[in-house]
């Protein structure tokens, strides 16, 4: 038999590529689409992937700047986990979780484990973030029932926070447009300020700013009563509300509340979890945190295979399993739970990052912060922001106010598609553009990718002269 | 390079076998744990799969009685399914759906809508059946939001139903013990008696008791008014719950109520669609119904990768695209939508449905229920029941009341226990034996099932006797 690699891929890209646009346009409905265009609308069509780059239907090569979505960490055809997926899905392609289990989730969750600050011991695993987020937090409402604390479920988020796109977890998220047209369990959940230094208010320094979050917390705590409130749940970094990374030492002072409380802290690292900030888990070795429960996903297998999963405190686990219910049943799991292949996925990827890439990414991350930080000295660019392998440059009218541009503020889709010509493809927010590559950029791709940035948006900002929108 | 086939099994399992089960009761957390045993228990370990069977820690050989979890509907070891999901791999692994797409996605789309009854023309994409569900529901409650219909969002369901493992699919769910320490989102869920004719009052027809399921659902719209009620959701076969199979025409009735009061009707087909029933959707061809929407997962990729999706009707996208409000936002959609791998995969699986699969399977259904149904001759059995390669033996005390086993209501775990040992493994359901195998399942294998089937009954019969709990 042939070997694989020399086979024609299947994705057949010459047959299905042609009529791709036509069939998605009369069959397929994307996510997050607007209600005028639901499943009668195209998007731009990719072909195949490639170390840090991706091809789009008309042959253009492009750097995937944000990485797929956040998640191709270890890079695109990435022969040991196609090839590991061949393996898993010969010798075990499945075994029901709810009798049966496999080796590979064992062995992960035991590497996991060890990764994991504090007593984070035990991994529940999941197909993705939504998944993950949604079993912290019925986790947190059975033990409370369980403990005989059936009021204390209240869930504290925050502006700008993004957790998920199932009716709970999507209930936490707190960027408006996110919930303006759908229903959330808003009941349960109260929302905190974004902890956004860029919009902190005029004349307000950074610490002043920290002081006054840590504040509004602890009031909102003493004024609801910690005997109904349930858990916190916060990225470390908010990704989806635009890489806003918190002023120092704020993620630790709310820590101590929760503890003071006994309100669990779930670091909620679906983006930040496996190397995009150069460590496995960036909880404890970047913000040295100790949380009740990490929730992780796609960089867990490089977007390859859908796995996500929580890790769960050892201690927690020991005080449920002394209950006076010890036959209460957590009546929770999914059909993919403990999947045998995205362990197995995960198992090789691991691998991967902890033979060089987790390095390289920390190696690599202040220059790209550094080349990043240059594109400040465009008139349109409010500010460049990020950590790790993770960036916003965030685009503003005008810079004393800071304000985005009233009459258009979806500049990020400006500038993308000036970049997708330049050979980038962006990852458009609004006012704003994401850049989170794959871990394994170099130097040089890094100069390529910013180089083809400073072009698109300085293109934009000529049209947005031209436009007459905009005068800076 | 060698072939892939000759190269050594990725799960090792001589290696990882010795110490998975230590490592699972100290880092692992199993799907539907009790309090008393949470994160500190191991469940029978799986080493590897070929066709219809697994083999155990022990390398003992078992046919897959429950097919993992009514998912390997093409049976273990495809090399087909192995092989497409390397070369997709290797093409395009990943790709952000927020601003691209793939190829594979939409030809699946267009395939599956070819599939699909009625105006069910277009798919929405996840990663199971609870991520379906959530979809179908969030999809309801944006449409009636974006239609100026913000009260009609009730739900009905059904008691025995098995909806998903999120906080608001298993609201839905109907089955007291998966409820009884979760919470939920119960004022959003309207539920009504499960259609099990099995259970009906005594002397009372099945065609009477038909009637009564559809007169409470006419009068439950009646009375909460059909202003406020947004969907029905309901299984065909009600599966975890038991294979219920709801009396003749029932489903049309319902179907009509629910189109004359403008209520979505959700055929929830995660079990049944993809061959179970012989068909790739039984709705149409099986019930003759034409549902406004069909959630699907399982045996869309057979269990080798986690993909789910809903088909949503044409007519209802097409009112959206109308609407008033072109740019409301469906906020909805996960990281690993429209997986091109997933996608491959589910691509593939279908040529093997069509290419004989589907047919074998029908071919065969009459003789798998027909020779389960032999053993209703023994006492401790009180009804065989099921329709295509899906049954359930449901065990009962006396079979004139047909009530379950007082004293023991773990007998399908005692059937379990012995059938284990003689080669099969069963799903155990209280008092209640599922068996839905892997469709490609010969008579010959049949045969063996049954028999084996048989003598682990007779032997929970015997030591049932011994202990003095039953003296049928």
């Amino acid at each position: 038999m042939a070997a694989l690699r020399d086979t024609k891929p299947a994705g057949d890209f010459g047959r299905h590529g042609d009529d791709a646009v036509d069939l998605a346009t009369r069959h397929l409905i994307q996510p997050w689409p607007v209600a005028g265009s639901a499943g009668a609308e195209a998007r731009a069509l990719i072909g195949e992937g490639d170390g840090i780059h991706i091809t789009d239907g008309d042959g253009k090569r492009l750097i995937d700047g944000p990485a797929g979505m956040w998640c191709i960490n270890v890079g695109h055809r990435r022969e040991e986990l196609a090839r590991v997926m061949y393996e898993q899905a010969m010798q075990l392609s499945y075994n029901t979780p709810w009798y049966t289990m496999n080796a590979p989730s064992a062995e992960l969750a035991r590497r996991i484990a060890d990764h994991a600050p504090g007593d984070l011991s035990h991994v529940f695993y999941t197909t993705g973030g939504s998944s993950a987020v949604e079993t912290a937090l019925r986790f947190m409402q059975f033990t409370n029932n369980v403990r005989g604390r059936r009021e204390k479920k209240l869930i504290l988020s925050r502006g700008g926070a993004y957790h998920g796109s199932t009716y709970l977890s999507a209930s936490l998220n707190g960027r408006p447009r996110d919930r303006d047209w759908m229903d959330g369990a808003d009941g349960l959940v109260v929302k905190l300020t974004a902890p956004n230094p860029f919009r902190r208010p005029a004349r307000v320094s950074r610490k002043t700013f920290a002081d006054f979050l840590v504040e509004e917390f602890r009031q909102t705590v003493e004024e609801i009563g910690a005997e109904r409130i349930g858990a916190f749940v916060g990225e470390p970094i908010q990704a989806s509300g635009g890489v806003i990374v918190p002023p120092d030492g704020y993620l630790k002072r709310i820590r101590e509340i929760c503890r003071a409380n006994d309100i669990l802290y779930v670091s909620d690292e679906v983006v930040t979890a496996f190397g995009r900030l150069g460590h496995v888990f960036a909880s404890g070795e970047v913000f040295g945190l100790d949380p009740d429960m990490i929730t992780f996903a796609k960089g867990v297998t490089s977007g390859y295979f859908p796995l996500g999963g929580v890790v769960i405190s050892g201690r927690l686990l020991e005080e449920l399993r002394k209950s006076n219910h010890p036959d209460a049943m957590f009546a929770h799991g999914l059909t993919y739970t403990s999947h045998p292949v995205g362990c197995a996925v995960a198992l090789k990827n691991l691998d991967l990052l902890e033979d060089g890439i987790l390095a390289h990414a920390r190696e690599v991350a202040p220059y790209f912060q550094t080349q990043l930080k240059t594109l400040e000295a465009l008139p349109l660019v409010g500010e460049v922001r990020g950590m790790g392998l993770m960036a916003c440059v965030e685009c503003v009218a005008d810079r004393d106010s800071n304000n985005p541009l009233e009459l258009d503020n979806a500049v990020g889709k400006r500038i993308d598609r000036h970049c997708h010509e330049l050979g980038l493809l962006v990852r458009p927010l609004i006012n704003m553009c994401v850049m989170s590559p794959p871990l394994i950029i170099t130097c040089e791709q890094i100069d390529t990718m910013v180089a083809i940035l400073r072009e698109g948006i300085s293109r934009t900002m000529d049209d947005l002269r031209k436009e007459g929108v905009w005068d800076g």
